[in-house]
């Protein structure tokens, strides 16, 4: 088959990309930055929000569309109105347009489990409100709104994951918040200190990117009556404090946890470290899954750096 | 205090509006339309989606705004790009410039049932997914999750109230694809014969305009701390089914039940009268409220036409 990817030269798409080339589909992959992208993959580079690159990227037929361009969290506080530019305006076009080209085409587009807000009750499970507060979350939050009414319509059929943690980015400015869950496998892969700004009894809900494309993969191919009448589904995830996440790493790395020294920065760690049980029936239902345990999501996650 | 209200001169509209002056508050209205303003208010008349036409609504200092100016369903379906314009983009620049200029105001947002879309459970409540389909309920589910973030914030102290269906709307084009509920009111109390669009047995959620009012004004005053995550609520509501409705405005009016035939069209039907029990536990911890029983609703209702 054919996919369209957005974003399809970052962390998450990279990986999404060599996963379809193996399985054999051809790949239309947007990115801002072509050197992102994998070799064996049409590339178009420019910006989701000019309409001649749209155009480009919806040119050929296409079985499904996997929606991963966006301002990300940290440059969404820092610019909002280019978060409402991408992460909304864009979008909505985009989905318009591929409705026009294909309709009733299948749409995967990543959420995030910002959308639940931080304020949450002690288990998050799929009846657990959205409530964002970043813009990020609430442009994303928004969006799958119009992923349900469009899918309603029959113009697409669409599906929302929203993602957890994925492990790990590349070391390096990504504009995201979270960028310490990766960090902290850099540095102790490498036998460098670390220090964690969240506390170690932190906890995370956590994904590695081996299984983040492939749960992409199979939201590619599932069956929407399988899913709820909002279309979105939170991604399964491993649920780990810090401390648990550096002993495991530094035991798969062998060298010593105590490389990893704690000074917790209050908001940082309200934000992505009070991430508490979490439920996802919804998603397991469609056939999505986390990476099975602690062990094997860090081995997934240090098998890529 | 002096309230904000968009859409001043439209059926609930207007309501609001005497109401608020008959409590000495102060009222800045815009519309479209003039003509539809109540005198005793400030009329500002333009499009929400022209930035001057805003900039003039919120030169003063203001205590809360009342958000109903929108593109209705009917309407909304015929020219998606202009619901988008007006029930999206004009709103979100109308909450980013009421923000900046008086931070942490009180908005009320007037959403729609409609949200819920068409394939409801056997009873509504505030856990009930939203799974829009109508591009009118789309944008408005989108703009849901925008007061929610504004709100989480610090930027707005928004709530959104979701309206059944407001009895008895003025006769004429209104936008409206539920028009027939009111259309039955102006039928009976002429004492003239009336096709009813849906099922005899069809079942809707009302509340009188006056009602509806009230609702909006308590809205304006409300604890956001009784609150949802969400910043949502709906709207307490008589269920009826269309031959009891029929029934009692016969009565009320002194004319034959005969008067009133039944021609179903199977889409209206569906759409706006398979309305199930509904639960407004949220609504109702906020002080909010609907008639009372069937017979005040179609004495309210009647009351104003």
């Amino acid at each position: 088959m054919r996919v369209v990817i957005t974003g399809a030269g970052g962390f998450v798409g990279r990986e999404i990309c060599r996963q379809l080339l193996l399985r054999g589909d051809d790949v239309v992959g947007l990115d801002v930055n072509g050197g992102g992208m994998s070799n064996g993959i049409r590339k178009i580079v420019g910006e989701l929000s000019d309409p001649a690159v749209r155009r480009e990227l919806l040119s050929a037929d296409f079985d499904a569309v996997i929606h991963l361009a966006t301002v990300p969290g940290g440059a969404a506080e820092i610019d909002p109105a280019a978060s409402r530019g991408v992460n909304v305006d864009a979008m909505y076009d985009l989905l318009l347009e591929a409705a026009e080209r294909q309709p009733g085409v299948r749409v995967v587009y990543a959420s995030s489990i910002a959308v639940l807000g931080d304020a949450l009750p002690a288990t998050v499970d799929d009846q657990t409100p959205l409530s964002p507060k970043m813009i990020y979350a609430g442009h994303k939050a928004m969006m799958e709104h119009a992923i349900a009414m469009f899918s309603n319509r029959g113009m697409i059929d669409g599906v929302t994951v929203r993602l957890p943690g994925i492990l790990a980015r590349p070391k390096g400015p990504s504009g995201m918040k979270s960028a310490f869950m990766s960090d902290i496998f850099h540095a102790l892969k490498n036998g460098e200190p670390f220090e964690c700004p969240v506390h170690p009894d932190g906890t995370i809900w956590a994904q590695s990117v081996i299984t983040c494309a492939e749960n992409f993969i199979r939201a590619v191919h599932l069956d929407s009556a399988l899913l709820p009448p909002t279309r979105a589904v939170t991604l399964p995830a491993i649920r780990i404090s810090l401390q648990d996440l550096a002993a495991e790493i530094a035991s798969q790395c062998g060298v010593p946890v105590s490389l990893v020294s704690y000074n917790p920065d209050l908001a940082l760690d309200a934000a992505f470290a009070r991430q508490p049980l979490l439920v996802t029936s919804a998603a397991e239902r469609a056939g999505l899954a986390h990476d099975g345990n602690p062990a094997i999501l860090i081995r997934n996650a240090l098998s890529l750096i």
